[in-house]
């Protein structure tokens, strides 16, 4: 098995590695120099503990005297306080001190669930993001966004805190689900049109082979996910400005999770469908060509994600956008793409992003 | 009417100033320089905010264009999740974006509450301290702990984030309880023994100036004791050796709270007599004499604190105290003098714990 590569995170003394490889979770060289403590604590969901619980316990038993677990339950209609406090639960349970080390096996939701419990837990203790997904292989696992949703708005209670490590073992892939396959490829396609048009043009020669699972490459979208997050966030760990052109597509997609009801999209669904809403209001606003905005919206379709939200009603989407963490007093500001590879952050009449909800809802 | 007095806490891009001084908020030029934002939200509850809340909203409205209001149940049993939810709802509910600031207007669980509510709130918004018991003033709105209770262990969850500013009107304690004024005072008492025997002097000389509100004495323990705070926090903010120094009397007094409910006793009422139980141990363990835990417990009964706590029994003191913050691999990690004037932290054995709460509880 060929060595495990790694991305680094730089942030100063909240610098920390990303591992990507294939079977990490049986290989005892990953998991040493992980802060030291007398336990730990696997939180994990009960679609994703019964496939590796037991390895991840097993290749953390030499290292923590007690391995605690806990399973939630799975989905982001869960992603809430009731949730977040079976773990407190569980810490306080089993005596944790704050030294314990949080490990968050699974995929987006059990990974920000498990970095606010570690944020918050007696003010924060360590924690180590080992996703299974896709999606938080590519994105929401690395730079420190950690959050739960309220009824009126998605992640809107959270810190950014940063995991000690995060470990990708891509072998965990092969049993995700084809849905949850496509959601991860949103995010992976998102790195394109905001920040690399090479590794757009790449996806799309290889978009085949994403779909098929093929290991070379899924280990190169999820290795170059990692490299541009890092060089995002390294620049703007607290989204004061750069950092907020992650959220391509984000802005709607957020509308669309929380219109519905969280869990009934996946949140890489809702962003799929975000980005060719946002790529039309790029187009609308004259920042983009029909062609670069079909283009994209092309690939999106071909990773088998939906191009058309739910009929929602403009008035519904506004009033859902105005609470999104991006708003300045009441003014909902969009992630555009400002031409080919280049994202900005910006304002837009109410009178364009209705057309562009018309376009694109059905 | 004399120039408020001010003390910096020092933490690089963290520092900050406490004003302190009669009249604040009625003194516009107190509220200039605040963090900008269009609006604002004053966090207060059911006691204080009748006799204040309307004052602080005028000193703000020249300031920002909203100034709106959550007002929570009064007391230490609501330091819980859904009081603190209250604050999330009052925000969304009225379209507040991440630069609103929060406004903690009351005591020490107005205080954490908000400040965690900030800490979370979108990642983190500023806020501002404006403490209305002496508690709060001497002790808790300086320093950035944050956080809220779980039933089985207080402050369990929360975040170690900085206000923005700290303002101390020093009028506000005319309208304290009696036994509020004592509960603060029991925090001020706590950092002669453990820093300060000068300080110690001069308490014990005043006391009865104290508990007689006379403003040039609660003027200066306010300004002496942040001092103290300052310059503890400033060595050691996220409390990894020092600063635990401060929590003197809080492993005894959190196992009071917990263990007779969030509520019944006030936060300082169960720290005083968790002082006289630290000073029992720190006599037992051979670090401080007869003389001196003698003179400290005097002058706590002075101040109309208990000195007896309830008899839980030990065993349910020792499980609740397992699971303070200070604990590390099961062990109880006490604040102890030793020595007058000097405090240390270290573990004791069960024995002579068990010796000291049967001599301290009835």
């Amino acid at each position: 098995m060929p060595a495990p590569q790694t991305v680094r995170i730089s942030l100063g003394e909240r610098s920390y590695d990303i591992a990507i490889g294939g079977g990490l979770l049986a290989d005892p060289a990953c998991w040493r120099g992980l802060p030291a403590a007398s336990a730990a604590l696997v939180v994990s969901n009960t679609t994703v503990a019964p496939l590796y619980a037991a390895r991840l316990r097993a290749a953390l038993a030499p290292h923590y005297k007690q391995v605690h677990e806990v399973v939630l339950p799975d989905g982001e209609e869960h992603k809430d306080w009731p949730t977040l406090n079976l773990i407190f639960d569980q810490l306080l349970a089993k005596g944790c001190d704050r030294k314990t080390v949080l490990f968050a096996l699974g995929g987006g939701v059990v990974g920000d669930m498990t970095g606010f419990a570690a944020a918050s837990y007696m003010r924060g203790v360590p924690f180590v993001q080992v996703p299974t997904t896709l999606l938080a292989q590519v994105d929401s696992s690395v730079g420190g966004k950690t959050a739960i949703n309220h009824p009126q708005g998605k992640n809107m209670i959270g810190a950014f805190y940063q995991p000690a490590r995060v470990l990708c073992d891509l072998d965990t892939l092969k049993t995700l689900p084809p849905r949850e396959l496509s959601a991860g490829l949103a995010e992976v396609i998102k790195y394109g049109p905001i920040h690399d048009l090479a590794f757009l043009d790449w996806i799309e020669a290889n978009i085949d082979a994403l779909l098929a699972r093929e290991p070379a490459a899924l280990a190169h979208v999820v290795k170059r996910s990692c490299e541009i997050k890092a060089e995002v966030v390294g620049q703007d760990e607290r989204e004061s400005g750069l950092r907020a052109i992650l959220n391509f597509g984000h802005t709607f997609g957020h509308a669309i999770e929380a219109g519905l009801g969280y869990g009934e999209w996946l949140h890489g669904e809702a962003v799929g469908c975000g980005m060719v809403m946002a790529l039309q209001l790029s187009l609308r606003l004259g920042l983009v060509d029909e062609a670069f905005a079909q283009r994209v919206t092309a690939l999106i379709a071909r990773a088998k994600l939906p191009t058309a939200g739910p009929a929602l009603g403009a008035e519904r989407y506004l009033e859902l956008m105005r609470v999104d963490k991006k708003a300045e007093g009441g003014e909902i500001r969009f992630v555009v793409i400002d031409g080919p590879g280049r994202a900005a952050v910006r304002p837009a009449p109410d009178a364009v992003v209705r057309q562009v909800l018309a376009d694109c809802t059905r």
